[in-house]
This record gives structure tokens, C-alpha cells and sequence, in this order.
């Protein structure tokens, strides 16, 4: 029986999970799949560190491209992260006939388009199970579980950071410094946590789950984005108050022609599934035409899921490239129903909007009476007697409102002098 | 390119459902996958009846032999369900070098030993993704996305017309039989739900699971079964009031070196994920070793749901056909480690009891009496002046105790005068 060699670039944190998993998993995968999936050659700048998995030295290198033109090296699993060099290397490798497993959401969120042609091309697989919800088979299950099924909406809370940092706030009653602060205490947040925080990570993965369910590879210009980091513990509070719960929601939606993706906070129903993931918890919640509407649901990072990921990745490719015929596919197809994208501007929703208002009577008719210049209908509104406070809080629901005119609206609202604050505008989904 | 020929024995709500995806998405699916998978024959007792999708008269035939010998056909579908003759038609086919396609969870729960070693035997294949949970791409999860991972529970709401009569209790305020009429109006009971209602059909589907995590193929006598008949809306209530949801659950759990299989209905904390999947939705809450716990949730059953995971399972043995290379894998390893099931008896749980009392002094001294004497101890009692009524029910939450423990001390209090019906007992599942 032919063994697969596979090339390791990256022996960090997930790296070296996966040669724990294929080192101490041998057997037991060998007589699920029949076959030997054979670590050759592992490459990091620091070949000196301890791991969590010891290997022999004559496996290591420095110089990834030992890896890359090695004809015995049939699959190369990137997992160095970052834009550059891992870009050059997989293209590079795609060309010398690798085929290429990655958990590098960012890269193929931003060269995709190149990478995945140059992939066809070539006749070779690019595979990143791993690059979005960690061990969760969500990229399998749209790819090969929902094959004949086209989608409707992708709800997804896929960034573990940001959402901890949500149920944080809402469990300790803290603002959103003091939950940043616990996350980065307990290594759920990086030193420089924007990529988190900003959205950039969920709109990564939603880049990647927009080409699996519709099959357009969009760019991170194309989606609107808005971070967690201006959230605060009133929102949280009023949101739980008014029966709801606030998450960091990456959205793909198809409305008639157009195809609707953004990032942003915002409100569930408590009842939904959703609003009840908490912590570093991912999940996703798809809608499709046959299997109807599923949710996905796991860790969303950590070394041994995503390094489960990874091996499911090399097993697939594995098994394909034992069975000889190898055609490339992704499972992807476009949808040409899609005409365009639609603007931050047209989109319709319902939301939720806090003002910081002077405690003094005909504020509230100010207020509703520039909502109603703009179309914009009150759905229920709650000010709340707040004694020794001068500034006051009037929350308000409002119906199905334009984007555009709701930011009208709001800004002359904020010109009013009795407004002393930024209002606060978070958009609701039903689902 | 070679087509991939498919016999279809059983024309009925599924089957339909398999030929209309196939019809309607024959170039999309040719597009991901690059095969055609060609209905070749169709067979059912009635071959004239409408159907949501039309098809050539010379297709339908009324003898399965005719597709069980055809030398053109590689895969059989068999959706006629039932034990007889649809085990024969699966022995006779796999024997005839067929691969198959099912989702006959009634009969590979009872006779899965014979027809996967015969499958095995053969060469060939038996895939069944539409069996548990019709279209959520649970089995190709377990196999294949955590192809890597060791298991160590399995939580399922398995059974949608159970968990629709549990959450129309819950919110119409009415009682089971109440519930299980809405149920049978809308299309979510059969005539006779006995298999349903009573656990069996999710013990069914528990054997799969167990299979698919633990690679044991258990039999319907292993698994302690209790069905839902007896839940009444009063511990319903009681459930929501103490923090919980009943749910009917099927429980596969490893425990040091035994296997704790049961079906029945459970207290699950009103947090939980699986708490929340209301009406005929099914979850299935998975632990494991690498991944972490994870839940697939989605609709249960229905005609395109279960027919997309037909048509997922086609699209996977037709691009391993196509591949030349066949070996007959279920990814699945016996999990030696595993030495015995756990009998009921000596199952340890927490539990939900409410007794049903006279009004008078010292009742709750001669219960907590008997329980003591069974090494039984009380975490919480909750007992409600009810005025008017000669008989209270009187509701506890009970810390660990063995099942056998708990059976004795509640026969010997339902022989004390002042005890006016059978005592009910919930298992409580922490998760």
C-alpha cells in the first residue's frame, strides 16, 4: 500500500496538533481509511522549540522549499498564516503539483481568486476546513453534505473573540474594556485584538462561506463592516430587556437578485439558537432549499479542533488521490441568479436605536417627529425615569427602515442640542 | 464521461423527492461534481399514482429483481422501507455487486450485523444519511469531518413527532393526548405513533449513532427504552419552573469501560443548546475528543430534507464508482476500549420526582424517611399549598442516585396510604 507523503509549512500551535493527531492516531486511522498518511518533511523558521509532539530531527527544515519541489510530497498543508510568504509558497506548490490543505482564512479571503484558478489549472485541490469554525465539518457539510441543496442565507457567529467578549459583558454586568481585558487574560484575544474585534475575521470567514453557498468570491471592500468595540453595557442590558440578545453576526443573505453580506452587531431573539451560543462558542446557521434551515455548532478555535480539521482535509485528499482520478473540485457553483451586491445603503431592516438625551419635556416629539420626516415608523419606544441624571436613555424599536434614510435621520437627530450623545443604531434580524 | 446508473425501489414520498433533485438539478449537479447520475429504473407496487415529478412511463417497473439483475445498474436506492422484503432485496443486491443506498434506520437497526458484513464482504457499500436526521449531514459529520476524533457522548433529539408533542404541551398548556391529536392533524404522527411515542424509533437511531462513534452495533434489547405517554403537562410545567426542558433524549455515553445506552425522556437545563429545538426540529449534541461538543440541528423529516441526504449520499458513492478504486469503508473503528453496556440498574443520575400526596402532616417526613434508608438524598423539594385539593403533588430534585436505588425506594413509598398515584421519575442530564 502506498503511503501519502504530506509536507508540513508552519510547526506552531495547530501544526504540531496535527502531527500529534497522525502520529498518535495511526492505526486507528489506517483501518478506518486504508491508508498511511506520512508526515516527510516539516518546515518552521524554529525547528529548535519544544512542541507537544516530538519528532525526529531528520525531519526538519528551515527552508520551505525543500517541501514545495520534493516530487515524493504529495500534499503540502500550509499553516504559517499570514499574506506573505504563504501566498508565494502555495502557488509555488500548486505548481509543482501539490495539492494544498490551509486553515489561512485570511490569505484565501484576500487572493482566493488567484489561488483557487491557479489550483484548477492545474488540476490540484486547495481544501480549509479548518479556516472557518475550527473542528466543526460545516465547509464539508455545505460542500458534500448539502451538495444538492441552493442556499438561502448564511447567519453566522464565527469569531469565538468577539463573542466572548459579548456574553462577557452581558454575564459580569462589565463594560466592553473590562471583557477585552478578560479575554486577552485567558488567551482568547490577541495582543492586538482589531482583526477580532473590527469584524475583519468574520468577514475573512465570510468571504470563504459566501463562495461555498453562492459561489462569488467577494472582496473585503464589497462587505459593510462594523466592530463590537463601540457596544456598550446599556445596549447589552437593553437588549436582554427587550428580549433579545447581541451578537457578532457575519450575514450572507439572498434577497431577489441581489446577494446581501455584512458584518455587524446585532439583535436575536433570546429564542433563536443563536442568541444562546455562548463564549468562544462558534456557529452557523444556514438556510438551503431541500434540507431546510440547519445550525452548526462547536469550539470555534483551539490546536486539536482545527488540527481535526486539517486531518479530515489530508483523509479526503488522501483517499481521492489513492483512488488515482483526481478531479479538482470544490463543489462550488455559481449562483447566476445573483445580479449584484447590494449596497449598505438599500438594505432593509429593523432596529434597535438608543439616544442620550436631556431629561426634558418635547424631546421625544423632536425625535419622532424627524423619524417620521424620513418614513421611519416607532415600533415601541422606553424612556425610563432616571433620577439625578440629566442625560437619559430613550431606547426605541423602530420598523423596517432604509439604511440610508435611518443614518439621515440620526444625523440630524444628533444636531439637536438636547441630544448629547452619538445615538446608537443596531440593526435586528429576525432569521 | 460514464453515467452512473441508479435503481430506485420505492416510489413514495422520498423516492419522489430523489427523482425530482435529480431531475431538476442534473446540469447543477453535473456542474459540482462532473458526473451524471442517471435514474435507470424505478420500481413500487404502484406505478400509476401522480407524483410531485413526472417520469417516462418505460422507467417504472413493479418487480425489484428487474434492478436487483440489471447488469447496468451500480447503486440501488432502496425508500420502500419496512423490515420484509427490504432486507432481502438489500442481501440480494449487495450479493449481486451493488452498492446501496437506504434510509431504513427500522431495518439496519435490526439487521445491520448481516447486512454490513455482507456489504463488507462483497466489496460494496452501504450509505444511509437520510436515516437520522434527514437532511442534516450528521453521518457524514461523525464519519468523515470528525474522521480523526475518539467519542465519548452522544445527546440526540432524534424523533420530531416526540419533540413536537413535548413543545405543544409546553406552549398550548394542554396535555399529551391533546398534543399528540394537533400532532396527528398536522401530518407529524402516523395512525398509530406507538414508534414514535414510545422511543423506539429513536432507538433506532441511537444504534446508528453508537455505531457510527463507538463501532458498536448494539441491538434494540441493549437500550433501556421509555417513551413519552406517561409525560404529563404537570411535570411539564414543573420542568420550566425548577429551570428545565423535558426533551425526549437519546443518550449514548462512554463511561470508563462501559457504554451507557437509554432512550427516555430528561430534564435537560433550560441553557442548554438542545433545550431549545423546538417542534418537529431534530439536534444532535456530539462530544468529542478533538473537536469538542458540537450540535447539528435542522429539521428532522420531510420530503426534500430527507431526499437531499439521498442524493448526498448518491453524489459520494458515485465519485468513489467513478474513481475505479472502491474499498467499502464506514470509517468507523471498534472503540475496544469498551467493555460492556451498563445496565439501567446501575445507571447514576440525578432525577426529577414529584409524588402525589394527602395534604397531611408528616407526608414528607415518611418519603424523605424511605429515601434516606436508600442512601438517597434530597437537593431541593418544592410543595405547593393547593387549596381545595385533597391530593399535592410534592416535586423534588434528587442528587445522584443508582437507578436500582431509586426503584426500590419508590415502590416502597408508592405502598404508603398517603401516596394516591404512581410517583414519576426525569432523569436529569447535566450535558
Amino acid at each position: 500500500m502506498k503511503k501519502i507523503n504530506v509536507g508540513l509549512i508552519g510547526f506552531g500551535n495547530v501544526g504540531s496538533g496535527v502531527v500529534k493527531i497522525l502520529r498518535e492516531r495511526k492505526t486507528f486511522l489506517k483501518e478506518k481509511i486504508g491508508l498511511e498518511i506520512n508526515i516527510a518533511k516539516i518546515c518552521d523558521k524554529d525547528i529548535v522549540a519544544k512542541r507537544i509532539v516530538s519528532v525526529d530531527k531528520s525531519l526538519l527544515i528551515r527552508e520551505p522549499r525543500e517541501i514545495i519541489h520534493d516530487p515524493q510530497i504529495d500534499i503540502i498543508v500550509e499553516l504559517m498564516g499570514g499574506i506573505h510568504p504563504a501566498k508565494e509558497y502555495i502557488m509555488e506548490a500548486l505548481k509543482n503539483g501539490k495539492n494544498i490543505v490551509t486553515a489561512n482564512k485570511a490569505l484565501l479571503a484576500q487572493s482566493g481568486k488567484e489561488l483557487f484558478a491557479t489550483a484548477l489549472d492545474r488540476g490540484k485541490s486547495i481544501y480549509f476546513e479548518a479556516s472557518v469554525g475550527a473542528g466543526i465539518p460545516l465547509i464539508k457539510s455545505l460542500r458534500e453534505g448539502l451538495v444538492a441543496n441552493r442556499f438561502k442565507s448564511i447567519f453566522g457567529i464565527v469569531n469565538g473573540t468577539s463573542n466572548f467578549i459579548l456574553s462577557q459583558m452581558s454575564h459580569q454586568q462589565c463594560n466592553f474594556a473590562a471583557a477585552l481585558k478578560e479575554a486577552k487574560a485567558r488567551g482568547f484575544a490577541e495582543k492586538d485584538p482589531t482583526l477580532d474585534i473590527e469584524g475583519i475575521d468574520s468577514s475573512h470567514k465570510l468571504i470563504l462561506l459566501t463562495y461555498l453557498c453562492f459561489g462569488r468570491l467577494v472582496s473585503l471592500d464589497d462587505i459593510f463592516i462594523e466592530g463590537i468595540s463601540q457596544i456598550s453595557l446599556l445596549d447589552v442590558n437593553y437588549a436582554r430587556e427587550l428580549g433579545f440578545q447581541i451578537k457578532l453576526l457575519a450575514i450572507a443573505k439572498k434577497e431577489g437578485d441581489e446577494l446581501d453580506i455584512r458584518v455587524h452587531p446585532t439583535f436575536l431573539p433570546a429564542g433563536h439558537l443563536l442568541a444562546s451560543v455562548d463564549g468562544v462558542f462558534n456557529a452557523i446557521y444556514v438556510s438551503s432549499d431541500l434540507a431546510g434551515s440547519l445550525l452548526f455548532y462547536g469550539p470555534g478555535a483551539g490546536q486539536l479542533s482545527a488540527a481535526s480539521a486539517v486531518v479530515s482535509d489530508l483523509v479526503d485528499l488522501t483517499q481521492r488521490l489513492k483512488a488515482g482520478l483526481f478531479r479538482p473540485t470544490l463543489n462550488i457553483v455559481m449562483d447566476n441568479s445573483i445580479k449584484k451586491l447590494r449596497r449598505i445603503d438599500e438594505v432593509e431592516s429593523r432596529y434597535y436605536i438608543r439616544f442620550m438625551a436631556k431629561d426634558q419635556p418635547g424631546v421625544l416629539a423632536k425625535i419622532s417627529g424627524i423619524l417620521a420626516k424620513f418614513g421611519i415608523s416607532i415600533a415601541s419606544v422606553t424612556q425610563k425615569q432616571r433620577h439625578l441624571l440629566e442625560v437619559v436613555p430613550i431606547v426605541m424599536i423602530i420598523h423596517e427602515a432604509k439604511e440610508k434614510n435611518l443614518r439621515s435621520a440620526l444625523e440630524m437627530i444628533d444636531r439637536l442640542s438636547v441630544i448629547k450623545q452619538k445615538s446608537v443604531a443596531i440593526r435586528i434580524e429576525e432569521l
